[in-house]
């Protein structure tokens, strides 16, 4: 039995799906939206189809986009001979968010885990590799997550970009810029060490 | 400039116009409806509307209802000489949880706070005392929150129904109960020993 009148149950139930969002949650949720003004309502539910309806994949590097090509992909001014491999759409906002990088991006979709059912098939590894047997691609770098599915998918994609002759690198690992080496955990030091740079 | 394609910065938005949500869970939960799949996205936008076009007030005591009158104020059963006032169907919602209250409620939607503009003219005040001019109710047992603004609250109304002979009543103040005296605060205790019971 629900404790919730039937239209307010339905709400919660749909705030519940979305990941990382318990019971409590969304009931707060459900209830803030009950106090929304009917057309900030109307906006929230047209967003969600909306959102749904106009955003696909870049059909380049699966970054979401809504024309057949992302706005990056489609920037002239960006460097085409380097791609940066990332996992998805949030960690490419990340990098750009640094204004440092001027090439182009491949979003895998996800990493290799094979616990949890994902190979190559499942990610667009296959895409990636037709890219570099373009040969516009001169340089990779592989921005996956330093976890283990994420060094476990660098290490294969490197192994697969090999025979087309691009430079693969990998960020570097290191202790964040303003943190505490009291803090640091042991591997991140360990690597840290072991990149250390000469001044 | 916004750092998001235009659909998905609207969806954003309209989350972040949720309460409590700021930028980041709003921008995590974007991406989350994004990976919904398309029916559990239409079932949320659908969600959204009827919350907002089948939820009313009910027409006695200003629950949420999606008849004239909610299901408590229909239930034949429950004891129509007692009314509990609530600051909202949440609070209401935890009384009933308990499963010991039989009366029904009276949902004041707010509590008196100046400061923010609201005084008895946005709450349903006159409602409740229109209620209990009625004769049928006996008791009100006032369940604002224990806070500056619920126990002004609870004075004024206390103040406007003693000419109607009604019996009016506030929740018991203490230590919560599986609570450790240690960590209570001084007013708690205060409260607790001043409403301390006979054994």
């Amino acid at each position: 039995m629900s404790e919730f009148i039937a239209p307010l149950e339905r709400l919660v139930e749909s705030f519940q799906r979305l990941p990382g969002i318990g019971r409590k949650s969304a009931v707060r949720m459900a209830f803030a939206t009950l106090e929304l003004e009917e057309s900030r309502a109307v906006e929230f539910a047209e967003a969600i189809l909306s959102a749904k309806r106009d955003i696909r994949r870049c059909g380049c590097c699966f970054n979401l986009s809504e024309a057949e090509l992302c706005p990056i992909c489609s920037d002239e001014s960006r460097d085409r001979s380097t791609v940066c491999v990332v996992e998805d759409t949030r960690a490419l906002m990340s990098i750009e968010r640094v204004r440092e990088y001027n090439g182009l991006y491949h979003v895998l979709g996800g990493v290799l885990s094979p616990m949890d059912g994902i190979g190559p098939d499942q990610l667009t590894v296959k895409e990636l590799v037709a890219r570099c047997a373009d040969g516009e691609v001169k340089e990779v770098i592989i921005a996956t997550n330093p976890n283990v599915e994420g060094e476990t998918t660098a290490m294969y994609i490197t192994k697969l970009l090999k025979p087309f002759g691009v430079q693969v690198s990998r960020l570097a690992y290191g202790v964040p810029v303003g943190g505490d080496l009291e803090f640091a955990d042991e591997v991140t030091l360990y690597r840290a060490i072991e990149g250390r740079r000469a001044l």
